[in-house]
């Protein structure tokens, strides 16, 4: 009986990029389906009607469970791949690893992504034009208040979400990363977090998203430096 | 031993509502208290940095568990109060059940409510001034999109998330009802999504919300309406 998994990604996206570190993490090997989202390929908008990315794919027999969406991307493997466990072992563990996820998902996409991200990458994907100034000023300022916060939380904890390596680290290290490619993150302002952010970006896990280029957008010059 | 909950929520958020319908449907007694989000209460804030509702709170011989945003939640609710079980019975059920959460919590909401619920209810909640017409429109075509796409998911399966009642249809009765306060929805274009929301709407873990009236803000005339 053969079982393998397939999953459709954008290399720069950050949801994808969640799900890619936590199967490194969880050491499940997986075939990797590179989408250009934006040009809503029939294929991928079969698999999930809302056309983004992630999406893994379990093949097993011939049978293919379709699996949509990151956040249910990452429940599904804690509950059917548990080892290591990134969730939290009780409830207020859970409870902290998800309100981060969401933090990630909604508040950090919506004040950082949705301008900065757009500005900078998918402006140039989706060839929009130049980028708005006051936009990159604006979403650079609300990074700048999450780097805060993050430094905060890591002032009281080892891991963003409390003692232990949890789904909330690879939450932020995901949309972190992909603003690192393009060069914007204060790292120096903020050393707390940049110290913890060696530490994941050292892990095996991270290694394939170092490789990423697209073409078209060249990474910033410490991108792939372990020791930047 | 002590053991109680409070909810935290915003009666006509649909994040919000989507938490009490399944706190109702598991027939978990909880408080209510009622948060004005946008007033940003220090002692809201301090439960959940995002500032936003819902949140819940259990507390069990003086200890407090402290659960933010609506996705922790039903996980939570689905984890502890396993009965009924509104998640799904194997990894495919679960799997569309979470798409449809992020369905409706990311893309209904960034499509819909940004424009829609952003134009007759925030603005004047927070007294931002008249409704922008050319965003109603654009909210309305919007949901107009949604309902169909909801419609077509009804003309194959019993329930939204398949053959048995699950958090994805109270996660679209949240936001539809909330929509339905304001008496945009087209109802009876979609007579399909309609016998289906009479369904839900029927159910004992809805008659709260129907209760729900916010000062200066009067539900459409149906709105309470079974039989509508």
């Amino acid at each position: 009986m053969t079982f393998d998994r397939t999953l459709h990604h954008f290399p720069l996206d950050p949801a994808s990029r969640q799900v890619r570190l936590v199967l490194g993490e969880k050491r499940l090997p997986f075939r990797e389906m590179p989408e250009r989202y934006w040009e809503r390929r029939p294929e991928l908008t079969a698999l999930n009607p809302s056309g983004l990315t992630p999406v893994l794919v379990e093949s097993e027999a011939g049978r293919n469970l379709v699996i949509c969406e990151s956040r249910a991307i990452l429940e599904h493997l804690e509950e059917t791949a548990p080892e290591p466990g990134l969730l939290g072992r009780d409830p207020a563990e859970r409870a902290e690893t998800r309100r981060l996820l969401q933090w990630f998902d909604r508040k950090f996409d919506y004040e950082v992504n949705a301008l900065l991200l757009h500005e900078k990458m998918e402006k140039r994907l989706l060839g929009l034009g130049a980028p708005d100034l006051a936009n990159l000023r604006a979403g650079r300022e609300a990074l700048r208040s999450h780097m805060a916060y993050i430094d905060k939380l890591l002032q009281e904890r080892d891991w963003l979400g409390g003692r232990r390596l949890s789904l909330a680290d690879f939450a932020a290290a995901a949309n972190l990363s992909v603003i690192d490619y393009f060069g914007d993150v204060p790292w120096n302002d903020f050393t707390g977090v940049k110290t913890w952010y060696m530490r994941i970006k050292s892990r095996p896990c991270f290694r394939p998203l170092l490789t990423d280029r697209w073409p078209g957008l060249a990474p910033a010059a410490h991108y792939d430096d372990l020791d930047f």
